[in-house]
């Protein structure tokens, strides 16, 4: 045992330990991916890679610009990232000092507060409503000079809630009067078809994270990006790494947008999908919420951890969220195909 | 302009913006790599990856275990990272509070004070001595009971110096008296010979790093790892990203350390023509100094910057690394094969 401490933060922090292991060969409906994969085009593109891109340090200048033209945003509000993950915690390292106030309402994606805890930020956490819609009146009303950070997540990862795009303005402009940021994770923005990337051009305080592990299922490797104004742009460039972006995640991604007819694809899919599903549940008498991402919350009571094991059983995979605040017997279902969505409810059927 | 302001720490931190842009196609001895590229069996390896290794989030287990062995360690001693910047970011985000002092022999890798700059640290800088050996006195009587750790790199960047195994341990043995932590950095063990990863079960305050950009040709992948005891592995753990290394960096770095012929040639090649080089500067009268990485630094007097430019102009990229201490006027050049050196040696030549 060694006597060397680590920092206060740390010893603080609880543990995030996702279960990421042995999900090969099983139906994944448990971490929102795109469960039939990337773009065929993009699996291609990969095996074509040359030696060079493997042996010489990424170079990001040329994905940037066509990442950029594609959103149609100048580079310079673009920093790409080693997944969200990595523009969350550049985002919290750039601007929030330790004892510094985060408004996270919950529940929510596990990151946001594992970083702010790493920073030693002060945490409020604003519970989202007792229907799992976004509590728009309590978030405005708990931002107050002391907060430097709000992270709304839209749509709202576990619940699938959507935060309207009025509430996200109202949202900015409460954080724009008490000099604080806004960091809007879109990561399935694509399943509710509500972006506001567009904002970072009407307020200075809001920085858009998004990601490809997601509808472009690229879970794998690993990127994601930020938009905000060049300022904030060119603080956390600043204080991020320089080559933390592996150049296969950019270059499957630069083929992957191009294929956009994809991902439409995959979307639609999803939403027929996420009908079946929703039908299927009332039938069964099971209470789930309305959800405009890919994936959704169902409650059952007393059972979500034995439905969920029985459910592995069978060889699909959903995640328990019963200890998340508000989700007491509560499982997050992902949304795939309609074939995989069959075959999910048969499932559930057969446990129940 | 926005008035929300960064961290202190991130307005009084330098920018690091290395050259990263537009090096393919050209010879590249600037930022010590594999100059022939990874080995053709990760390449052909790179070319079967399967679609649900894309879209699913990266499985760490298999790999880390397979590591493990073929370093004769245990798992739990074990941290893949997203290269060794993040193995530099994660061991000062876990240990390191603002304010702590982190002690850095330089010149060295700009990454390390880069972090400790961003976790707030108070640097202690110590110079190599004028011939560019490791200072190894001043540095132990710089470690005190306010230091909590001590970056060494070995053999070191920019300089080539090694860092004898007896001296190592001195400055471990030192830093274990004051509860401090060393951090060695073996990126470029393989061309020194040296390695001290046997001692993290010497010693409780010893953490290694090492990467696969360096020998193993794969910059482009982001892979790195850290070694250490359980209990500071685990503290890292806690507060790493759980998913930061991507699954084709993981890929290929199983088939690179089944494939160690590929990595002792390319060593046997780089030593040949380091002899080269070394010889031909001298006959040219030009100051080197010993090194045992795959990289030296060599002195041109008022002409850096220009010998840089023109060995640009003429397809070769070396690294002017006059703006470091201790190296006015000097270059560092990476050394890669017999025929690539050759041609270096053809192009200053002419220049000079």
């Amino acid at each position: 045992m060694t006597t060397i401490k680590p920092r206060k933060a740390v010893m603080e922090m609880e543990s995030y330990s996702p279960p990421l292991e042995g999900r090969r060969g099983m139906l994944r409906l448990d971490f929102n991916e795109n469960t039939v994969g990337c773009s065929p085009k993009v699996l291609e593109a990969l095996k074509n890679i040359k030696e060079e891109e493997i042996a010489a340090y990424p170079e990001y200048s040329k994905f940037k610009s066509k990442l950029a033209e594609n959103l149609n945003v100048s580079a310079d509000k673009l920093m790409v990232t080693n997944a969200t993950d990595e523009a969350i915690m550049v985002i919290i390292q750039t601007y929030v000092e330790a004892g510094e106030e985060v408004i996270i309402p919950v529940p929510t994606f596990a990151m946001f507060k594992f970083y702010a805890q790493l920073a030693g930020a002060k945490i409020k956490e604003v519970p989202y409503s007792s229907n799992l819609s976004f509590p728009t009146k309590k978030v405005i009303d708990s931002i107050n000079k002391k907060t430097k950070l709000i992270i709304l997540c839209n749509p709202n990862n576990p619940t699938g809630s959507l935060i309207e795009r009025k509430d996200v303005i109202k949202v900015i402009e409460k954080a724009q009067k008490c000099d604080c940021l806004v960091l809007l994770d879109e990561a399935y923005y694509q399943y509710s078809g509500l972006e506001c990337l567009d904002l970072v051009d009407r307020y200075d305080n809001l920085i858009v994270i998004r990601t490809f592990s997601k509808v472009y299922g690229m879970g794998g490797l690993r990127l994601g990006y930020a938009v905000s104004n060049p300022e904030i742009i060119k603080n956390m460039l600043k204080a991020g790494s320089p080559y933390s972006v592996n150049t296969m995640a950019m270059y499957a991604a630069s083929v992957g947008i191009d294929d956009d007819n994809y991902v439409r694809w995959y979307v639609e899919e999803v939403k027929q999908a996420k009908k079946l599903l929703y039908n299927a549940l009332a039938k069964m008498k099971i209470k789930a919420y309305p959800s405009t991402a890919n994936f959704l919350i169902a409650k059952f009571p007393k059972r979500s951890k034995e439905i969920e094991d029985k459910l592995k059983e069978k060889g699909i995979l959903v995640r328990d969220r019963s200890s998340y605040p508000l989700l007491k017997d509560c499982l997050r279902i992902g949304v795939g195909t309609v074939k995989q969505t069959e075959q999910l409810i048969s499932a559930i059927k057969e446990i129940i």
